[in-house]
């Protein structure tokens, strides 16, 4: 199934201005908000795809996910500074 | 356009297995990765709706994503544990 929703730029690319990005974590949730800590020095990788399995981190399922729809989201790395 | 793509739950909820989740944010680049430093004791709200004016930052754009098309995605909250 490969014609474009709303606006579409390939008929390869399944495009949608407003499709749902979300389809498995925490469905029940009115809205999905992660809150996380970080020590001294500590960094993370988290996932910005909605299709990790290690959510909120990142575990890479953005490569997949790229490779089927053509698109071309990433983590998100934070560190906190070290202490001095 | 409401059939759903690839599974769809009900006729309103556009909702496509591997839609496309970023239409706006750095399309050029082939995988958009963010990198932030956080001081001790600083917080900051990030986007996950790929929606944000001011990406990386969430400006609560992902309130009118998710009343378009009945998703729940939310921002994640970061914070740098405060400095002993």
């Amino acid at each position: 199934f490969t014609t474009p929703l709303a606006t579409g730029r390939t008929s390869t690319a399944i495009f949608a201005e407003d499709a749902k990005i979300n389809n498995m974590i925490d469905l029940d949730s009115p809205k999905v908000v992660n809150t996380d800590t970080l020590e001294a020095g500590e960094k993370k990788v988290y996932c910005r795809c909605w299709k990790s399995g290690t959510f909120p981190l990142c575990d890479a399922a953005h490569v997949e996910h790229n490779k089927a729809c053509g698109d071309n989201v990433g983590p998100l790395i934070v560190d906190a500074a070290k202490a001095e």
